[in-house]
């Protein structure tokens, strides 16, 4: 399966193999994720990180990857502090990176700003979320998480929160299709998961179930995958803090819950998760977030081409 | 002595014996820290630094520190450009770093965060400043400045300016006290050092001296050490005025000076120190700035189990 | 030839010797550049970089220059985040940034800044910008450019736009005058090259001539070099706009031009050149943007002394 030289810009592009592939990989780096063990897989490699929009988990994973493995990481910084302040085109800067580094991800506020930069640059494009677009490398953390703290094949999962905008959501559950999940879907009836995706993912092979609390699949499944709900999202600050109330995770909710529960969370949370269920035995997210380092090694050693 | 996975928080955790392996370990750093020598101690490390608050010198020679050493830094950056942004919390900021990391610096505004973050992280933390709290690594760079430009057993030492906030001061003193130091406070009367601090540092071994001008001590001491006044201590500018007018360092004042004084600052100075004392013998800030190079690598190096 | 301690300041201290020295070691650098050769000619050095206005190509240059032989980059971050935002001086940031890192690269937005720098500073300083006044990489970069895709030896190059406020066209053409070329100036009457640079050229062995449009000298020039005008210069905002019009390339214009042409341009550029030109043979920008890190691989391996 070769990689080498390829763009990661969205979940669409990918095969169950091709995915099974990047999580055998990233399982092969953890011990070195964990340091643990040392590598010089990428030495005299530069990878450049462009963030036109805040983020700390995603570019310091990325970051950490890339030191781990022994490569060097170059920083665009804060946006005013760069030419594009002076008014540069994303593909001119692009055309310029590319020739400073041997691999750029970007993160950018517009939908499809990774296509285009991957349509003008000479070297990997791994797209670390446009807008209301895609996020791959998220998507490729949850399914790690999901195998490495439960399993993918047979697997029941909820989603909660908000299922409308979310765009790791949509995406996760499209890959998860591959592997004929479960999903049940817990929202609020403004922030449903779209009809359309829901259609998708039955014809896809997936089983989809819809609820509107978490009580009513608490019991069952093997991981909740919980999100934010934007407050942005609700003209009424009064309706926001209802929806927002009701769907929130406290240990008093987990009683009825399996032992081998996994609680999920992109991060950062707000208020979705209370702190006491950081002690239990179900959260997951803190893990979740460091699985981010061993599936980037992975990308990005696997489109530099160091492994195959 | 074990400073393994120790958590560096405030100065008041470490013995005279404790500070004495510090400051000999720094200097066997010190070659390696003038670049005259290389070392691949800390290579595979990470260590990230979190600065919620400005700062050139301390974050730099931590970053400088780890790369003499071999090792990574992974940069926070600047807050706005971050999670902290989306209200994430400092624990969950800590939770996800220490999986990236292998240490962590942190300074931040609020007194007591290094010791919150050292509740939650997995990994050591290294208190770069907690607003009013401590600031260990200064106090050892400045008890490191003294034992190699002066020395530590039977120092006069007079510090100067604002004694009454100026948390690195006191951190010094205490430290000082351990080695019996005669210390002379000057100050304006408004900025006087606590009553309560003066009376513990006599119960440890200091003897202590008050005046209200340089030139009452400047005669006796080997070490002058100087402050900055904040003008927003003053509610009165002028007032502000009349005062850092009295406690500045030119070289007229100095020709009373022993040879050996060496004057020190934490830096950086606005007006404390005339740059004509910058080409005599005595100034010693600048080296004292460096010094935070060897004994921040000796730290980290140390907090690493990389030495004993 | 020893370039070991030097500073960089400006073009002005290199002659010919030096220049075409620095050319070459760039060249051997190249494979290097591009990522297919490594190298640890500067492992364990620390290269500092203090950007005190936005740049991204500069810095970006410098900084993969460095990882490129292995070095490391200790980044001053945005000047709010750093002790300059509490009143320190030029002086005393060099004085203590020089102690923590091997060379210092200084952009800086006052005239002078660099030169007052390397008076305080016991390491090369790198002068990447200081304002109005110098320049040097970007010149180096220029001309590396010009022998790697043209030729140095009688050069016939056109400069358009701004010719009378743009530092580094001046700069440029000095340069040039060494290598006797023949030089082309293309600006609106308000932005002519100054009558005593021309002057100082033409005693300097340079044949000027000077025209109004791109049409009168596009046929005959093996590199036009465009540069950006800046709407700022123009009180009225459509003589700006005028004046913008009028020189621009498209590739209507390049029908003309000989096979050879190369288009140069310091980027980023607004609309001084259409996209359409940038899959023509003659565009040469991106490829110019390129060589600043093989030209700034070898400044810095040569102030450090890693090379002769």
């Amino acid at each position: 399966m070769i990689f080498k030289d390829h763009h990661i810009i969205s979940m669409t592009s990918f095969s169950k193999d091709m995915i099974d592939h990047i999580l055998e990989t990233a399982e092969k780096m953890e011990p070195i994720a964990l340091g643990k063990q040392k590598s010089d897989l990428l030495s005299g490699k530069v990878l450049a990180v462009l963030f036109f929009e805040p983020s700390t988990r995603t570019r310091m994973s990325f970051e950490t990857a890339m030191y781990r493995l022994g490569g060097d990481v170059l920083n665009l910084g804060s946006v005013d502090a760069s030419s594009i302040a002076k008014g540069e085109t994303l593909a001119d800067t692009i055309r310029v990176v590319d020739s400073y580094a041997d691999a750029i991800v970007l993160r950018h506020p517009r939908e499809g700003a990774a296509f285009l930069a991957s349509e003008f640059s000479t070297v990997p494009i791994l797209n670390a979320g446009d807008g209301a677009g895609h996020h791959p490398t998220q998507t490729l953390l949850d399914l790690y998480t999901i195998k490495r703290q439960s399993h993918l094949d047979g697997l029941k999962i909820a989603l909660a929160g908000d299922l409308k905008y979310g765009r790791t959501v949509h995406s996760l559950c499209y890959a998860l299709s591959l592997y004929g999940a479960q999903i049940t879907m817990i929202s609020p009836p403004e922030l449903r998961m779209p009809e359309e995706i829901i259609n998708d993912l039955e014809n896809r092979g997936a089983k989809v179930t819809e609820v509107e609390s978490i009580e009513e699949a608490i019991g069952e499944v093997d991981v909740l995958y919980m999100t934010r709900i934007q407050k942005e999202r609700f003209p009424d600050p009064a309706e926001y803090q209802k929806v927002a109330n009701r769907l929130k995770i406290t240990t008093d909710l987990l009683k009825d819950a399996k032992q081998e529960l996994r609680i999920m969370h992109p991060l950062p949370r707000v208020n979705e998760i209370h702190p006491d269920v950081d002690d239990t035995v179900h959260a997951c997210y803190f893990k979740q977030a460091f699985y981010g380092v061993p599936v980037r090694m992975a990308l990005v050693a696997l489109v530099l081409g160091a492994i195959e």
